[in-house]
């Protein structure tokens, strides 16, 4: 499955949604999809917000990650104090090592009340519709729902998207967005924003970050966003346990194609060993990457039932594509980073893999760095 | 051995040095004492540096690390452009890890010719004197030297010295220098300073790291130093071997104080053992902060002979002054970050060290996270 076809769903998914809403899509697909991915119709949302009375329902991704959470509970923030009224919703909850976040609590389930109803939903960072999950039946049918990602696969579902995969972080595009708004960012708002960008960046050190998502970091730090003791829950924050989990993964890394593709097995065993729950794999996979040589990391986890498995790719080369490969496997994601769960894995599934992996490998013809 | 009288030791090295030299130390260094650390003599190095028509003689301090590394590079090659006739040296050579940097081949061996013959000297990120080594015989009599430098322990050792401990690192203050001065930053310039910030605020995380040192940053970016390619050369290419030290190392952690303090030792056997080298243990005390409710991390390296221990610290608490436990061992640092050298090590030195850390973190009374 290309990215193209993943798209191609996207928009299906969306436009079904629309029609058992008994709505009319609004403006014609084919138009929308002339336009360049990267139009930035802010002026078109914060009128929206602006003459919004009701409540603006803001809906995080579904698994929810630091880009995610720090988006929905920065733009929340921000909306509240410029006077207006805001629900948050997720069908997952937080995890655990986003909860020191301040003002997190409203990030709630998906069958807590809203009031007043819901007039505006606003979808950050989710690139594809069916990623809200059942958090779409809290859509009434009629409202404006507006869909901000910086994802390249998002093919632009939602009445108003605005869609610019140049930048780091969705946070990256909500700090844009108030700031052409005039709309004020409060301290726990500049926190919530500058965890999204510091997530979703690896703190800086991915391709995406530009001189321009620094910037907006710098306004945060003023704001108030307290940038070290940010990072220290971040990342200075890993249960014995996790140590234990990373310790013995290191331990059974798998080389192939002559070093260029690491990867390694998680399996039930290892978690009772060490203690680690599944939630504490997040991250893993960077220590893979991070090794001379390698272009593609893998974590393949094989779940509880021990059969599924739930894969992770990452990419240190943007010519190398760990998208498309996940893509075979029925997943999805960026270049740089992807992930597949295979419900029904054949006997040859990890030869086979590692044969896709170097195929792509080969294809990109890596040379040796200078 | 308190951080004052670490000072002072360091101010009678550079008096010793001068008398040796046959020249009078140019101004009192009571009067020195009593101006603030932070004084910014910035024009008085312009014009220094403006007048000098010999050779600038910029020294590295001895084991160089990446802000020592990226600041005389930074430096040299923003002068050389300016047209002035620069000269790097240092007494230890470019660890294995920087080489990838351009122009790193400017960083020569003391023994070097220099021509023509050097008017002025520039000493950076270099907390003391004698952290230049050897490289002190380079220095002819009467000339002047500078030095600058973000270490609050830096008494102020040279004729004119600029000490900002505020400053996440030299590397941000070489670009304020020439910013002052009108002095462009070349590519390869801004990829040296860029490499000094990232390094010495581990990749924007540490507590010194400000909103100006991102917008410094964001600034060197758009000069032309690609952030994501500086990262993944320092944070992406650890060997196979270092992968498995690691692997060793969390295998053998020791926690004390209520897990507040957490050590690992190293020894020959580790290092047979993995194939990794001494050289490749930077960074992996990292990993032993980043633990849950670790405030003090230390790495203890019985070195070859099996007799002596180099001892590495770090705090995560501000409250917690690691440079304080290294200094009754006879070496320094900073609150953060510090070390030392223990040549002969009595019996008790293990449970002697546990002492001293667990009564310096009670003595902070560290409160739980909230």
């Amino acid at each position: 499955m290309s990215k193209i076809s993943l798209s191609i769903e996207a928009v299906e998914s969306w436009r079904s949604f629309k029609s058992w809403k008994n709505v009319t899509v609004s403006r014609p697909r084919d138009r929308r999809k002339e336009l360049p991915l990267t139009t930035q119709p802010t002026q078109t949302i914060l009128e929206a917000i602006d003459n919004c009375t009701g409540s603006i329902l803001i809906i995080a991704h579904n698994r929810p990650d630091g880009d995610s959470i720090g988006s929905v509970l920065g733009l929340a923030l921000a909306l509240d104090a410029a006077g207006k009224k805001v629900a948050i919703r997720s069908e997952d909850p937080v995890p655990e090592k986003y909860r020191f976040l301040p003002c997190v609590d409203l990030i709630r389930e998906l069958d807590a009340e809203i009031n007043p109803p819901v007039e505006l939903v606003m979808i950050l960072d989710c690139a594809d519709f069916d990623r809200i999950g059942a958090a779409k039946a809290l859509i009434p049918p009629g409202v404006t729902v507006i869909n901000i990602d910086h994802h390249a696969t998002n093919a632009g579902f939602g009445d108003i998207s605005w869609i610019d995969p140049n930048t780091a972080a969705t946070g990256e595009m909500i700090v844009r967005l108030l700031n052409e708004g005039g709309i004020r960012i409060p301290q726990d708002c500049a926190a919530g924003l500058l965890t999204a960008i510091i997530t979703d960046t690896g703190s800086f050190q991915y391709a995406q970050t530009t001189a321009e998502t620094l910037r907006i970091a710098a306004n945060l730090i003023e704001a108030g966003a307290p940038i070290s003791d940010l990072c220290e829950a971040l990342y200075m924050q890993f249960s014995r346990q996790r140590v234990r989990l990373l310790a013995r993964l290191l331990d059974r890394l798998n080389f192939a194609c002559g070093g260029h593709f690491c990867y390694a097995w998680l399996d039930s065993e290892i978690f009772r060993k060490t203690g680690a729950t599944r939630e504490e794999t997040e991250g893993l996979i960077d220590h893979i990457r991070a090794i001379e040589g390698v272009v593609v990391a893998a974590i393949l986890e094989r779940l509880p039932d021990g059969q599924q498995i739930r894969m992770s790719l990452r990419s240190k080369n943007p010519d190398v594509n760990v998208g498309a490969i996940a893509a075979i496997y029925g997943g999805g994601g960026h270049i740089a980073a992807a992930g597949a769960h295979i419900a029904e894995p054949h006997a040859e599934f990890e030869s086979e893999l590692v044969e896709h992996v170097c195929k792509t490998i080969d294809q990109a013809a890596i040379r040796p760095r200078a």
